[in-house]
């Protein structure tokens, strides 16, 4: 069994964590932490747990979390990398969820998240853990930043097209219209995502800078071995879960007789949580709710010059819990689907 | 025209006195205060006010509220206590939309609302802005303390049965189940109330005691003349506007020959903003969105013994707001329903 | 393995069938039949199944039903009378998500659903499947008429009331105040269920007598022993899942000593899918969503005379396809929860 | 006062009119024609019109619409231009609110709506209901073919980017990615905008392509003097009502320079329902909820060469029903805001 340990369990990508591992059949869950929950039992807080997790949070202080096999951050930025050094000086492997461990340019993470990068020796060697990427790399790394909800999409949507030898898109000009159910924005307190606020209403937000732009980017770079231009606006939709991009590549000249649905199927066809969808598919956000699954959809309007590229996911899943989960079974050499077979919630 | 000054106007209840009040013939804005928001335009924070409102938010000190014909409290429990007196000293008539004014019992005041009245002998002037209730009262108030938006649908509701000379149901043993939508709770960043908490989402709250039930039953015993015994179970809808109260009554031996629907059809006969519908009717909350009315439908089930009341209205506006304006037509001799006219948004 | 048959899978409570049917460690699915999808893969119609069900529709001819162990029908009312002799006289065993054999009274089954029953023989043996009130009697089931989604929180919520020896409350005036969401209208094209009519709104319905009347009442004078009165209010929520039911019950002079918390707690102490909240709870909706679980608060207030229980189910799974599958879990000698240890989704 | 009839006034583009018409100082509303509902006063069907409509519906046999001065059909395509020659001939003014009268080709029509054209001579004078494009050629139409929904936010969102002598953009690369709220359906009975089936859930449709294309690419056309080419790809929001079209354009390198929140400013500057918001706006669609008010954003992030232009409407009021009052204030001389003053709904 791995002993796991979460730093963080109040949030929604916390309590998210704790529906797949609790059942999970390989985890032990050691300890929860909360500062501020210090000794309320998880399941006063989430009555949803009642019957599946009867730990109780402890402060960070008493969590012995040095004695787990893992440990995941369900924390806010900044966390992660103030508590790696001694977890990692005890061997516990890292599985971050928040953006410590993301960019590999500690200007570029300084300059959108404020604040200095506090263990840049580590943060060499952490591996990014978008699986259908890096699978190797993920078998024998220590630490893991996972990739925000946004760029998962955004990366699983564009790395068929760009994964090639020689461009098929015009890569300095792609375009991410991506939207999000609220869930996204976490479980803090806020006016704008309050329920008076955000149903019945869809607006664009941070159209001028996300921070999943940098994260998105590079990661684009790295699938492409090239630079690559993207624009990326994100929009919050009146709902729980769930992520939609829509992302556009212009075709060019040379690739136009490509059978780009076929390019899709091929490259994801080892891939367990990647699911090309028919042609003319249009996938629904419903169609992965709850579950690990993220699906594509390949259009070509009118056969033109421009792809339009449908991608869903659970932001809460494959956007964040479920991609943590897949990294540490394959980091421990399980099944990389072990717990994470749920069937989606329908209706 | 009259001049009309708003404490407090940055919550729900306060935007939608202004979406009342600057259309309206007969008044004119001339202040909205809000100390955190000082100099800010009121546009901006509600853009849905653009074009329509250009005043911009002011201190309370700079705001000259004593120069206003009648000012408008939307703000938490205790503001209003605590300027009456001065505006009261310079003539200025008051409308609180919280609870300051609401209960004639100071002790019950505190008891509910945790700190002790400040102004009694103005309390002991106040009339409850009820106008199917209080109307002749309102007409020469100088203070208007306005009902909650839950008190208005039990009081309106129950009205008919409670207002005759002798009782005609068990009127020990009123039960009021009643559903309201989140904008209930007011503009505040509180987790409970995000959309990712509380839309596909329903549950009871305060079913040991809500604010609400003093109000009510002093209102109830006003009309009756006798004691009433009520038992009052609100729940959340995710929905943003919009209360539902299904009352419960056990008709007494002596009245199960009357026609209630002919009872509740000629109590509010006179009455605009009240609309008893046809028999076997189901008022549906969106039938009143944004619009001034109260619908109330009368069941009797399988003709037995229990009469089920059912109310619909807008909480913001004959919950709050548009009650407001309809009490400042009432003390300043306009048409009740002057500028209060709305279609309701249907879908 | 035991070999199902699905009758109607193209609902919601047949898609719901499927989703716990196909990971069910002890269950080979056999046919899904539909007239209509003849030959459409069930993942088609039902993305979120897509590489969890590999089964397409067929019509009934071809679904040779009679080699099944047991069949589901996820039917209108009517379906699973006229089909069961032909099932029963080849030995399979019956579970019935509609009414055909929920109602004893075969006068009450016609005046309610307008047509006569077809197999009132098969009516006389067929048992009721609420396995907390009759589990014994499922253990030898051949057909069980599954209960409604509303009479499931209302026996299970009026139970530890009614089951005693003597009355505890005034059993001829019970009030059910209920609540659901919209899948429990089915999945039929009707203008009231609309997102753009059903959403942001909120109203009852059907107060004059819903078919979960008498089936409810019959339920209750079954546990009680005695006659019992009912007044059934529905109510529809905006959201696509659960039910929340709100009880009243007045409490009878002699019993106003007895400690209810203590008595529903240990009604149920040995019901795994019935969860009695601590005194003081407000169950949601959410923390039962896509469980089987059923949780119950019981609250006093004021110390008073009025009883109010509060209960939440989902209404897909403890109010349909997971209580069939409990119901078939016992009946085949499994454990009760095989199958059914879902965390429920939250947010 | 200008005499008013409505043909299919049972949709929400009729309802909508009713509630804009109805309160319309200059308008007599005559007659509302359903043939299915023939007799059934209009506030029966929809409650939130109490009080405010006394017509009935009546069969169109009846319905005396040669006495009106203007009719709005309400109806699905082809049911104005069969009625249009009968009303022309009697000198009424028509406003056909589906898109019998918006594509000057009638083979384009014919194939997008699979129906031919029954009047082409008709057509030929009809006048696309645009004011902002169109306001002139408006005051003197006799027959208008009103924009659809979509189309609105795109033509407008565009305008001011393609109205100038020379390409500022590359005008055969647009992109538009558009989201509805579902009331765009309209009042239909189908399965895929119940509420519990597009509630929660977000998807693309319609990227094969869609009827408001031809439409848009028409319009656009004009606007410019050229030849445009555009892709659009419509979602579908869980929510009720508007638009948020996201509108992208790629700069020419000759255009750099220009300050595009100006152009656009300018542009707009005399009209009275087009509000361009302050640079680095982000418009939500509630801030127009219920008004015929569109709101526009221009951003250009990174300040680089693609623009984002964000547009929002209340696609029942400037997407179809305000729209239509509009045109006919227009058409009769009255002030362009006539009776479409209203504040939006906010929250």
């Amino acid at each position: 069994m791995i002993k796991v340990g979460i730093v963080g369990g109040t949030g929604y990508t916390g309590v998210e964590l704790l529906r797949l591992l609790a059942p999970h059949p390989q985890v032990e869950l050691i300890a929860i932490t909360s500062r501020k929950e210090d000794g309320m039992p998880v399941a006063e807080m989430y009555p949803s747990l009642r019957g599946h997790v009867s730990l109780a949070f402890s402060s960070p202080e008493k969590a012995r979390l040095t004695e787990c096999d893992v440990v995941f951050f369900a924390t806010p930025h900044g966390v992660a990398m103030a508590q790696a050094p001694e977890l990692r000086a005890a061997g516990v492997k890292i599985i971050d969820l928040a953006a410590d461990f993301r960019l590999k340019d500690t200007a570029v993470f300084e300059k959108w998240y404020g604040l200095p990068h506090s263990c840049p020796e580590l943060l060499k060697d952490a591996v990014y853990g978008l699986p259908e990427v890096n699978r190797e790399a993920i078998k024998t790394a220590q630490i893991i930043g996972l990739p925000g909800c946004y760029p998962t999409t955004m990366q699983l949507g564009y790395a068929p097209l760009l994964a090639q030898g020689k461009a098929l898109v015009n890569e300095a000009a792609l375009i991410a219209d991506c939207k999000s159910g609220v869930s996204g924005a976490g479980r803090k307190a806020e006016i704008s995502t309050l329920l008076a606020e955000a149903s019945d209403n869809f607006k664009a937000y941070s159209v001028k800078g996300h921070r999943h732009l940098p994260e998105t980017t590079q990661g684009l770079q790295a699938i492409a071995g090239r630079k690559i231009g993207l624009t990326f606006v994100p929009h919050l939709v009146p709902m729980i879960r769930g992520i939609h991009s829509t992302l556009y590549a212009t075709i060019l000249p040379e690739a136009r007789e490509l059978d780009f649905q076929a390019l899709y199927e091929s490259h994801f066809k080892n891939d367990r949580f990647v699911d090309v969808m028919p042609a003319g598919s249009h996938p629904e956000t419903r169609s992965v709710r709850a579950s690990n699954m993220l699906r594509i959809a390949v259009h070509r309007p009118d056969n033109g010059d421009l792809l339009v590229i449908l991608v869903v996911e659970d932001n809460l899943v494959k956007g964040a819990a479920g991609q943590g989960v897949q990294c540490m079974n394959i980091m421990f050499g399980l099944d990389e689907a072990t717990g994470l077979t749920h069937v989606p919630i329908m209706p």
